[in-house]
């Protein structure tokens, strides 16, 4: 599959993940947080996510980036400024002309745990057996990024699979 | 005040314009659609409207970017897309380090017409005794960028001349 760029578009931050995907899971080359001054001017903010997206991109040639798809479950505020950070996530992904994939929160959690509706808690558990973590993951974003990046490779894989089967 | 670039991001495409402002009036260098085809992916429509947005950056150099503040009212799926569409717009003005101004549809309403209720008919109407235009203004996005940069006008010039009268 090669490697995937994970993304967790945040109000506080953006989650990201870089993974060497191999079968159902991978190593992690890498994963963090692009923190976001809360206070600032939405385009700051903005500016900021294109910045650390087109670094990520330059500097780990991921062949994929999958990004979480958004609902509208909470505050309306909220979600205005999470969909401004996603429509960021796909220019930069296609200014680099890298496919990109979205995923909804419930098709992240049935592909890590074979379960839509797990919890937080047990994606992370699955997450740490499926992938190979020098220390374990503490914030919520970069958890989830790892976990889409996972999805994709996991889709990915068995398109292939299907692929070659009807060959 | 100087030339202002007014932007309406909506789902079938962005309206922009490129205003000289005087006063509370102006004339028009430049106004129109970014047409994005309404099948593409979200990447590919975002990436139509950055790359327009970077060449009306570039070409008409002006000094502030004003774009309409969304508000979920309808379609909660339209209302992502238009936000994305903002985050491309937030990060072109900011990757251009030019300052960007929000106006919700009742300012820009109340700032052309004087009031914050006013139908579309009543703006688009507005917008042709305060500014010269060559031909008459057809599309939606196109009235609501002359009138979002038209109330970017307005209210830098009152600005200014409260800060002058401060002095």
């Amino acid at each position: 599959m090669g490697r995937i760029l994970g993304i967790d578009p945040g109000t506080t931050g953006m989650g990201y993940a870089i993974l060497d995907a191999v079968g159902q899971g991978g190593s992690l080359v890498a994963s963090g947080m692009v923190e976001v001054p809360k206070e600032a001017p939405a385009a700051e903010r903005l500016l900021a996510i294109g910045t650390a997206l087109d670094l990520l991109i330059a500097e780990h040639a991921p062949v994929a980036v999958a990004v979480e798809r958004l609902f509208f479950n909470r505050n309306a505020r909220t979600a205005m400024a999470v969909a401004e950070a996603r429509g960021v996530v796909l220019l930069c992904a296609a200014r680099a002309r890298l496919p990109v994939a979205e995923y909804t929160p419930g098709e992240v959690k049935l592909a890590v745990t074979g379960n839509g509706g797990a919890d937080k808690r047990t994606v992370q558990r699955m997450v740490a057996l499926l992938i190979t973590l020098e220390r374990p993951i503490t914030a919520d974003n970069v958890a989830d990024a790892i976990a889409i990046a996972l999805t994709h490779a996991q889709r990915a894989s068995f398109a292939s699979t299907v692929a070659k089967a009807l060959e």
